[in-house]
């Protein structure tokens, strides 16, 4: 494994680590933007921009891209998160040259009036297909609820009105501020030659013009509220909780990782033992979201109305006691041997080293090898954890209940 | 990449493909048993017995099977088709023979009758959840149909009534004959040590008792028949046809393959640009489903009631242009490299390769590399996808329509 980077005079920085035993390449733009940079008024721009990419360039016509992808045989798609889009392709070495011309050709969209409006359906079907997800609208509810006026608390996808009253014009001028080439990444994982890449990118990125860009990135100090939303064509009771956690910058975040891993992993965790194996609820699952300057932990939990109370019985005193006497050695050997097993797999694959070579990129500037994960992992102790724990307080959540009633 | 095999007395043989360069190693028991080894009264056993492996042995308890796999991290799962169940887990080498050890101890499962009982339950509620799915209620009704009394066209979950009426004795019985080493195979793939798993395996798998087993494999030869499902609930309309293709064990899979890719891949085919890209229909897709001694092609439709008669005009004059005048060479180029990248992308990890290594035994008793496959995918030609298609015949299909009306 070699890594490699070079930025261009317009602040376009190229990543690449190589491996030449492997037998695909990937290959991806990471550009550091999301809906925690979107005002109210253009709420859910990033995500329809993503979806825009995808139809045309002044040189490519929507069904031209369409062919050009389907001639290399890539694997690829894009995503839209709070703070970061990425559109990524997985592919035989001997055409990432071919792909990685084309992503960067697609990175300058006409954005064409007529084909915006077309696509304004699409994202309006999405929205409402969402709506019918309660998983979906509790969580997005809780982070709403919980993020109050922090933009982390944007939704993703906007809303059916704000997506109406858009305009391309409010689209483009988003694009020009948003991918400026200082704000978007260049990353290449696998089996591939640096020189090619780097050549090709100084040739068709070197006219990208910089533009100043920023974000907010102040840590947001965590809120208590509570929310019913009544749903009678529901079945169940969805659930989440919110409650502040570590930014991914901070070195606790493997800690932070491995502690919902015990409580809250979907399998051999507490939750899993003490809600899930005892029928009490289908689901009940931690994760930590870590941003950008701040970080939260999300419990999602689905059940029957009548058990609700039950559940967050147990959960409560899932938290106190693991706030008061931490986890076990036991429990802390099983969730690194989960989490490392995890992120070697995923990692092997040039695909899914992509993505953690271009997140580390994007929030700590710093090139990590796997070696460097699998250390910081492995040198997580209780006490850290507990520490941790001390620090934030898993007990005082924002909470949101979606049911039947 | 080095491969190894090695049969025991019992008639169980343990395949291997030695990847020193890999991070990560996989690991699985293939039982060539499924649905269509089963008669009528027991349906559903197979995939119900699937479920039971994970309950515990004379020596473990279902707590402490899951706690095993937790302890090793592993990346773990299992499913049962018509013809094949497989148990397979992803994990860092140096686990590997935790759990292979552990997927040994399992193979012999207690299938207690309160575990059995219990159980029972779970799969009754993953039939009820899987009648909610229209597209796979409308597979499985085109499957049986299609199939008629050939064994291929036995339903995977069986139904409520052959689960209510299934007895533990009868899984026993079951379990005894085609569990029966001779008819499962342990595959390891990724970086490992051969001799200490053969080691294990012969330790703990010699004292297997030999069975007779046998499966009927003769060919079927395809079936035009029609049908209408009418549930006044759905927005949508569901089509399924199926049509007679060639078995796994033919040469010409590899072409009957890309001609899938090339009529119904969901991005870039002929079913994309002329009814998925024109509105006509949200799915339409082709896929190859390559059986032990039979085959077939199977076509899913998911679209608009009114829209309906208006897409099958279009599948049709599909299916006959192609049996008519082929595919062009762009199409095939465009599919090769589709169908090549997915299958080296795949391959790159130990899990994806274990799969394939398992399953090009199971099928062909025989060792395929990466390039063996990647040389008979570039060794097709359009004559060839000609004259199979017009050997098969798309057009003869039965089909079953599903919707409100």
């Amino acid at each position: 494994m070699e890594f490699k980077k070079y930025t261009l005079d317009n602040g376009l920085t190229i990543i690449g680590e190589i491996n030449p035993a492997a037998k695909s390449s990937a290959v991806g733009f990471f550009v550091k933007t999301g809906s925690r940079d979107e005002t109210k008024e253009i709420s859910g721009v990033s995500h329809f921009l993503e979806h825009m990419i995808f139809k045309g360039t002044e040189k490519l016509s929507t069904i031209q891209v369409n062919e050009a992808f389907d001639k290399t045989g890539a694997q690829f798609n894009a995503f839209t998160s709070e703070e970061i889009t990425v559109f990524y392709a997985a592919i035989l070495p001997e055409y990432l040259l071919d792909i990685t011309s084309l992503w960067i050709e697609l990175m300058n969209p006409a954005l064409r009036d007529d084909d915006f409006d077309i696509e304004k359906n699409v994202i309006k079907e999405e929205i409402a297909m969402y709506k019918d997800q309660p998983d979906f609208v509790v969580t997005e509810t809780c982070r709403n609820l919980y993020f109050g006026k922090h933009p982390c608390g944007n939704s993703v996808l906007g809303s059916v009105k704000s997506i109406e009253n858009l305009s391309a014009g409010q689209m483009r001028a988003y694009f020009s501020e948003r991918y400026a080439p200082n704000n978007r990444m260049l990353a290449v994982a696998g089996n591939f030659e640096w020189d090619k890449i780097c050549q090709l990118a100084v040739q068709s990125c070197s006219a990208w013009q910089k533009k100043e860009t920023s974000r907010d990135t102040s840590d947001y100090p965590g809120a208590k509220k509570k929310k019913f939303l009544k749903k009678s064509r529901l079945a169940r009771q969805h659930i989440c909780l919110m409650t502040k956690a570590v930014p991914a910058q901070d070195n606790s975040r493997f800690a932070a990782h491995l502690l919902c891993s015990i409580i809250g992993d979907s399998t051999g965790s507490r939750f899993f033992w003490e809600i899930v194996d005892k029928a009490l609820a289908e689901i009940a699952t931690m994760h930590f979201g870590a941003m950008d300057g701040t970080g939260i932990f999300q419990t999602y939990i689905q059940c029957s109305p009548e058990n609700s109370s039950k559940v967050m019985d147990v959960v409560n005193n899932i938290f106190t006691d693991v706030s008061e006497k931490g986890i076990t050695e036991d429990e802390l050997v099983k969730a690194k041997n989960k989490t490392l097993s995890a992120l070697v797999i995923k990692n092997e694959l040039p695909m899914g080293r992509l993505i953690d070579l271009g997140l580390n990129w994007t929030y700590l500037n710093q090139y990590r090898t796997i070696s460097d994960d699998i250390d910081s992992i492995k040198a997580v102790t209780k006490d850290e954890i507990l520490n941790l724990v001390k620090r934030l307080s898993l007990q005082d959540f924002t909470i949101v209940y979606l049911g039947p009633g």
